[in-house]
């Protein structure tokens, strides 16, 4: 297939702004004329359009026009099934799951129910800019064949895999470990590695787990080492007395993991709200990620991520952000920064010291700001980091997956468009800065949503285009 | 002028949910086919169509099919100059106060600028379905002038008044008590009772009055008692610390607005995030209002109103729901409700016992959640009775000015639609039962937001159509 480009402007990062407070600047890379040339889907080249359009005579070139353009969205935690009950009234995480999640998961056990719900999710997906996601689907190998199938069709770079749980769930909804362990064998040879198909042993949650399917996944892991495991931590109190009841033998959340040799690269724990500082410095050591998921943490009432202590220099956490939907009650993860930063202002009102002062932490109450270069870079390259697929997508470097997307940042709800205003009239006429960029992209966090995804492009093709 | 009508489903509240735990469809009036009829936009009959149509021979029917309406919504605490800076990035409440607030709201000094900003600021409440606003201004007598002949030419039901400010604040920005005093009477004597508007002497909060401006505001009630009052109160713990210092005869932040005799009926004080069961019975006892700000609570990190404890029929406080637009970052107050309902199960986490057994208030519990019941009748019914406007507007009632929202209960961002099929695919065929209309208004709630909004209507008359 021929090269061919697209021009606009273009922001990716180089680094973790966390790493650089007061001039987060220095974790960018912004091209406000820029030019991305792609081949098979491909980056094959990224710079300032004067610099490399000359190096590419007669390409064919789409130019995009006032849009800051970034990498695909990446959802570090969303659940397959829940795509039609998101916005389920009333409950925290554990009677949510009784009343109104394992019915509605149930159902995708047949073909054409799985068909058209993940056709929904995936529509929703795009809409939202999300090109990566990674995904839990239900107990049921048809439901996962189904995922895996429309993922191929589509093109995209999804991690998923069959979520079991055996433990606290309906009788018509419970895998056993045997068949949890040969349905899961079954997709990882089909599905891992086939297309752009990534394949995450699941098991749902420790509460959810009994030793037995645990050691299922233990060994699924030994057997298939460069598979990912996906699963939750520590999101709601109850949970984690019910899963410390289920594991006696474990202290916390986090050993249960451990001691079926799952945590290290490639495991997400979903959630991580009540983690101690001692799991959280296991985490950092190990190079386990947390998925944040601020819009479900807030909607279930779980509690208040603590993302200045996640961050924390002397024992960084990788941390990706979830919309968890539909734990979570939007598809949009510029929704879940929304929540994510008043998450973070939350906790600061409790770290300035202003109700208890020997709480005070200045140092951890700034890196509980969500500012948009932090909570953008959580969605690109940050997000690919903690999933350990930056080696694909995340950023627009040579070689990386052309999966991209086009924001309006004078869309959205009818208050959009003056606030924008204000931002371009202070930055002045001429290109946009970086400075504006920035408070461009924080009104998108803040005042608008998923109308700001004008275009969402996966391997170099448009695949969604606002109406 | 003729009479005429609007035939739909129609939704109101004939008491508070609150009330009837258990049995809140108790609260509610509910007319899948209804009829409502206006003259010169008062209401002059409502029931169901077969009953209340033959009334009116040959009138002129407007039918609104597949719809929800209710009666307009009411803002309980915004702030007109802020429409453009909504969503500005960092900052807790005094900070960002001084940084992105004053700056913005000093514009409305001119008239061209005022003009521009009432303009769209009223367009943005009728897209959210607002048609009642209890506003702040500013504190320049020409911004108001502005406010209220832009509120007259909407014809729209309005309480607002001159922000009063002369501490804490830049010196372009301050007022002095003895202007504050005369601009307040010259728009009290010109604008309170005229048309639709209704004036409140508005001090801007205690920690930016001193005793002088007090004492002005004061005097304006004495002389106008029959006026409002608007102010804010235990936003911040910061700002608690100040006002403390500002005013050192008070223990407590009521104390000093009920020093000066301004704390009774018609009185509002905004946020109240930090308020103790002392102070919550005073403002019980008294008959003055809280607006509940949970957008802005979360936004600015200020924290979690204590819904239950508002609500606990010992001592209940009469509630509206604010946007307190921008320290809250979004125009509708469908959002402001999804933030609310995350405020309430924040709450729940700490009173279900799970983290500190002693801190379980099951009942407290249950009054924190949000239900769409509870969240509809804050914003029409409810809203009106704690701004002491339930003669005027809030539900359907015969002599009520005919001011209603019609909800599509499909429209939304893209996962809007099968979410809500779900709803309606588990009622069946036939009408709307009331238990779906709760279910579609709280997926309107937490899936959708001003999306939902189709049409809003003020005196009898379209005045908003959604594109």
């Amino acid at each position: 297939m021929a090269e061919k480009a697209v021009r606009g402007t273009f922001l990716d990062f180089i680094d973790d702004p966390w790493k650089h407070v007061g001039d987060e600047a220095a974790a960018t890379r912004f091209h406000v004329d820029g030019l991305l040339v792609t081949e098979d889907g491909i980056i094959t080249d990224f710079g300032p359009y004067d610099e490399i359009a000359p190096k590419h005579p007669g390409i064919e070139i789409t130019e995009i026009r006032d849009r800051i353009i970034l990498p695909g969205f990446i959802d570090g935690h969303i659940h397959l099934a829940q795509t039609r009950v998101l916005g389920a009234y009333g409950e925290q995480l554990l009677p949510w799951l009784q009343k109104w999640v394992f019915p509605e998961e149930h159902k995708y056990a047949e073909r054409d129910y799985a068909e058209e719900g993940t056709k929904h999710f995936f529509d929703n997906l795009l809409a939202s800019g999300t090109t990566t996601a990674q995904t839990f689907t239900t107990g049921n190998l048809l439901c996962n064949e189904v995922f895996f199938e429309e993922a191929t069709k589509r093109n995209m770079r999804m991690i998923a895999g069959l979520t079991g749980i055996d433990r606290h769930v309906p009788d018509y909804f419970a895998n056993t470990p045997e068949q949890y362990y040969a349905d899961s064998k079954t997709l990882i040879e089909k599905w891992h590695g086939t297309g752009r198909n990534l394949y995450a042993i699941t098991p749902r949650f420790g509460f959810g787990a009994s030793n037995e399917l645990m050691a299922a996944t233990q060994r699924l892991k030994e057997e298939f080492p460069d598979t990912w495991v996906n699963t939750h931590i520590s999101e709601n109190p109850a949970e984690i007395h019910g899963v410390l009841a289920l594991h006696d033998d474990c202290t916390d959340y986090l050993e249960v993991y451990e001691k079926y040799g799952l945590v290290g690269p490639k495991f997400t724990g979903g959630h991580g709200v009540w983690l101690s500082d001692g799991e959280f410095r296991r985490f950092s050591e190990s190079g386990a990620a947390v998925a944040f998921c601020p819009s479900s943490n807030l909607y279930l009432g779980s509690g208040l991520f603590r993302l200045g202590r996640a961050t924390d220099p002397e024992h960084r956490v990788l941390l990706s952000v979830g919309t968890d939907m539909g734990g979570g009650n939007r598809f949009s993860l510029l929704n879940s920064l929304e929540d994510g930063y008043k998450v973070g202002m939350l906790n600061n009102t409790i770290l300035d010291g202003s109700i208890v002062p020997s709480q005070q932490d200045l140092a951890e109450s700034e890196r509980n700001k969500l500012s948009a270069f932090r909570a953008f870079y959580l969605l690109t390259r940050g997000g690919a980091e903690s999933l350990y697929i930056d080696d694909l997508v995340g950023t627009f470097d040579i070689g990386k997956e052309a999966d991209f997307v086009a924001l309006d940042y004078t869309a959205g709800p009818p208050a959009a468009p003056w606030h924008a205003s204000l931002l371009l009239e202070k930055a002045g006429d001429g290109p946009l800065s970086l400075e504006t960029v920035s408070d461009l992209l924080f009104g998108i966090m803040m005042v608008s949503d998923e109308r700001a995804v004008d275009q969402t492009w996966v391997m170099g093709e448009l695949a969604y285009q606002k109406a």
